[in-house]
């Protein structure tokens, strides 16, 4: 470690240490399923649409009354919920664990990027589809608005760390930054992550903008 | 963050860069069930004693033939593994996922200290027993020979981080250290911290003695 690399790293915790405010309330997304409207009318019926059941913290987004099974190699999971509004693409959100289960090795991506992810089958009242790609486990992130993003001094697309205390304290790294006027601060993990971490719904984590990860997102 | 804090970080940072070997392999539990004399024999009927499968990677510890089933409030689990040899208390070990299963909440706790912990129902072929306390999660540690404590520069007790890259990479917190002549050098963690870091069995992490736990010990 040369001279310089020891003063940028002091320089960014000096830094840091007069930024306490980089708090993020933290939920845990359990498995649950985007639906394409063609989908919808497969697996509910013809002209059916998705019933709302409550709000989810993300503007417009709702968890639908609706539920599916999903159905693996290896065994099945009922009662998955699905999420509206309805998508352009099918997309199936599942932890690790949950790809044992089924028997499927669900690749970790972020939300969208199903392109070459894995099949799955579904099971609804009035119908069963077969997606050939679709069934991902999300890789974690923040959804923040737009003035979050600069008051905390971080851009879309970039990695930070994200650390949480705990007796089973943990530091999130290569957590994804999403920036938008239609975001909520919020971070979303999964089931296995908020339990390897012993994480309750809305606890806070503090991000960290490592130099780490500045450079990795400077070289892209 | 005065001067003479930075001026400890520094060293720390600068000493950590030239040990270079502080590498462990990583190992996932399964949940398993530890057992005494007394309910070896209660579970399998009198005289019973365990038949080894194979085993396990520190000396003389062994997965067993045997499993047992674990009914919770909520509900139960097949087929967990018995491990031996036979201990002097019945010490159950899950996941917190396990925990919602089965309806309970294991409190995270180190191998042994089982004082208060949950209550949790087993049976067995020959008979069912309740254990008043003893199912735990185990607290994330690193099992290592007293020579590894001494190239590595840790003490049996003390708390160190443990970093794990990859695309989910996790830097572990508050991982205990446990040093003996009879163990060899492993951390082991559960199936919820294994697939919150994506970790294959055997995956290396880099132990990083932080000053902050270096503090926390100091204060003990």
């Amino acid at each position: 470690m040369n001279k310089e690399t020891i003063r940028e790293i002091v320089e960014e915790m000096v830094k840091n240490s007069f930024q306490k405010d980089k708090m993020v309330p933290i939920a845990a997304s359990n498995r649950h399923i985007h639906l394409s409207p063609e989908h919808v009318e497969r697996l509910f019926g013809r002209g059916y649409e998705l019933t709302k059941l409550k709000d989810l913290s993300q503007p417009h987004q709702f968890a639908a009354k609706e539920t599916l099974t999903l159905i693996g190699p290896k065994g099945k999971i009922q009662n998955v919920r699905v999420l509206g509004p309805v998508r352009g693409s099918t997309q199936v959100e599942v932890s690790l664990f949950d790809g044992f289960t089924l028997g499927v090795k669900p690749p970790i991506r972020n939300s969208g990027d199903i392109n070459g992810s894995e099949p799955i089958t579904i099971q609804g009242p009035r119908g069963q589809i077969m997606i050939k790609e679709g069934l991902i486990c999300a890789a974690r992130h923040i959804h923040m608005h737009t003035s979050d993003g600069e008051s905390f001094g971080v851009n879309d697309g970039e990695l930070v760390q994200v650390k949480v205390d705990g007796v089973r304290g943990v530091i999130f790294t290569n957590v994804l930054i999403r920036v938008s006027p239609k975001f909520k601060l919020e971070m979303h993990i999964d089931l296995d992550e908020a339990n390897a971490a012993e994480i309750k719904n809305g606890q806070l984590g503090e991000i960290i903008v490592a130099l780490e990860s500045r450079k990795q997102v400077g070289e892209k």
